[in-house]
């Protein structure tokens, strides 16, 4: 069954603001088993709204709009599905005399606009709304559902929650999605896809998208079945094949994000972390930091931007910076060391890179990256090429050293 | 004139993810006169895509579709359209010859299905994509402009900025719309509005939009007049009197954020700057190193979150993190003239507090804040109890930071 949610309103179309209201809906809606297959973001305009209504209610069996059901004049709502349907709107006085009641009790009068919120498309249901001044309807026509819902939040969560969702799930037929998201890094979409597509292409259900960012993939499995168990074991059976293909790629198959994998692992093996960080300029420390109780393995660390920084601060020696350069092998290499040195953690982790936009030269162009990993037994040193800007080229930078010392503490001998 | 957006990606219709893409894009068609009337977000799904395609075009004179562009066979925009606007795709084979290059470049081959990113539009124009590997497309039908963008923000971004901005412009009616952004620091929303709301409830144009974001409020101000000139003249009508009465709490008048003014103040004086971070891990190193060219005045920092690394990488004395605990004024102080002296730069910003969720005791509840800067002349440490979760309060530690080293650069004496 399939539902399409249109929010109404023209702030909603400033440069501002998104409609969230539909996340909400997303999700309870889910939860019954029913996708989202469509929303729109329509303004205050009578007629885009009744042909984007009708064109809603032909396709799907559920269409849920949210505002435009205030007392103002261009709160057209209500105008526009009865077009869209052919309903007149019929007042009912006794919602009338509600709303006087609800302004007398804050002690104010009503203006003459609200009694606006009095009208009812024929046939509708009202839908009471105990935390604002617009009543909800519900209509179904042929056998879709037409729910018209108030924009505030915590007016269309309380009454979708507690009138329309019971009332949904008697109507959608028997069903549970399950979704299983696996996080992969170091690898990029292409790759992964044309590794992977040969098993995913083959069900429809689980429908598998693939989210992908800054070396860093996310595929998501959702399956709808019938019952939990069958929904977990129609994932287990497509996951697993993926996860033997993808192998030491996948760092997390719960959506948990690196640094908390990364977290994890340090915390188990009573380790510490320390990082150097020239290019990332403190974006790989204030990752690791983003997690509560990062304080139980992450010591802290060295922004070495300049030259004088990475000596004084780490110790990286002069002959190596003059020989080499701030963007080499040698020079991540002793910025690891150094950090490790100088903080005492079991791991340290060193980026020296080019972010850009200017080069450093014919021997460093822009991207150009070096990231260290010591330890007791000494150093490892990698050497990528991003691309991108300067945000992109930085993010790619941070994730290939989480993933680096992920790599060494999971896979021991690497 | 009017225009219209379409998401494409079965991802944005899930629970956690919206179309972001969309608020640059009316942004910059706002910028232009251009009204957004209707946004859309499509799964991928070609034949419900086609038909939203069909809609817009048949309303719009505008109509741009994100997403989609993929290599996958779920990036499906390019089919849709061409159903919807009767166009065959056709197969560029120096497309695919700059895709291969591009693969080369970063020594890796090529997948075989990126080869369906080289499949263009009948009679449409490519525009090409530095940033990714698919390009855009631009399309003219009976006077309406279908542009076919890339879904990654950066990549779209790039795309719009560059290639078709200037295009739009020469296509749409002279009309000038003029905005001017205040930023101010270090003052809630509500206190803000009220100081100033009754200067621009005055006016209907210029529209006045305040935004806030954990101790940065922008104050945007929209001035639609038929000659730049005129808008200029009415926006500092309005904006003279709201500076005046926000004062030195405004720190850029052309929407620049905190790190890009207080970059330009210390190069403008030739001075640098370090950090010492504890709450904030490297969150404010970052943020200065996310200006390009930041390596002219940053030295670079220390990430110091244990008190262990307080004390051996700034020197902070035992007894003052014995006697006041890490997070306190004498603690701020010491890491402020540790991070300067072991620098040498001439200033040096320090922050530590307690980030939460967990709280440091009585004496340090969650959101408790030291900011330090250190100068030739000494050091000032500011306290601040921030309200919200992790990133929020992390957020102002580094906003409070700046903005107290921006009113030590601006305002000799404080």
């Amino acid at each position: 069954m399939n539902a399409e949610i249109i929010a109404v309103g023209s702030e909603l179309l400033t440069p501002q603001r998104l409609d969230t209201n539909s996340l909400f809906l997303t999700d309870q809606l889910n939860g019954l088993g029913v996708e989202v297959t469509q929303k729109c973001v329509v303004g205050d305009h009578r007629e885009r709204l009744a042909d984007t209504v009708r064109r809603a209610v032909a396709r799907s069996e559920i269409v849920i709009l949210s505002g435009g059901l205030g007392p103002t004049e261009d709160d057209l709502t209500r105008d526009a599905v009865g077009d869209a349907l052919d309903r007149k709107l019929v007042f009912h006085p006794e919602i009338a005399a509600q709303l006087e009641e609800r302004f007398a009790q804050m002690k104010r009068k009503m203006a003459e606009v609200n009694k606006r919120q009095a009208f009812i498309l024929e046939g509708a249901e009202i839908l009471p709304n105990d935390r604002g001044t617009a009543p909800g309807q519900w209509i179904e026509e042929s056998g879709v559902s037409v729910l018209l819902l108030p924009g505030p939040p915590h007016e269309l969560k309380a009454m979708f929650t507690r009138q329309c969702l019971p009332r949904l799930a008697r109507k959608v037929p028997r069903q549970v999605i399950e979704t299983l998201v696996l996080r992969v890094a170091g690898m990029p979409e292409s790759d992964l896809d044309q590794l992977i597509a040969p098993v995913y292409k083959k069900y429809t259900n689980p429908a598998t998208t693939i989210l992908a960012a800054a070396g860093d993939i996310q595929v998501h499995l959702r399956a709808r079945c019938a019952t939990q168990a069958a929904a977990a074991q129609l994932l287990a059976e497509v996951a697993g094949p993926i996860e033997a293909l993808l192998g030491d790629r996948v760092y997390s198959r719960n959506g948990e994000p690196l640094e908390v994998v990364v977290g994890d692992l340090l915390k188990k093996q009573r380790a510490t972390l320390a990082v150097a960080e020239s290019a990332t300029g403190g974006m790989l420390g204030e990752r690791i930091t983003s997690v509560p109780g990062s304080s139980q393995y992450f010591v802290g660390g060295f922004i070495t931007y300049t030259n004088r920084m990475k000596a004084e601060a780490l110790g990286v020696s002069k002959s190596i910076l003059e020989q080499f350069g701030a963007v080499s092998k040698e020079t991540a290499e002793a910025m690891a060391l150094g950090a490790r040195r100088r903080s005492g953690a079991t791991y340290a982790l060193s980026i020296t890179g080019v972010a850009g936009p200017d080069s450093g030269g014919e021997s460093a162009p822009v991207g150009t990256t070096y990231i260290g990993l010591a330890d007791a037994a000494g150093c490892q040193v990698i050497h990528r090429q991003f691309l991108g800007d300067r945000t992109r080229i930085r993010t790619f930078a941070g994730q290939w050293a989480l993933d680096l010392l992920r790599r060494k503490l999971t896979l021991p001998g690497v």
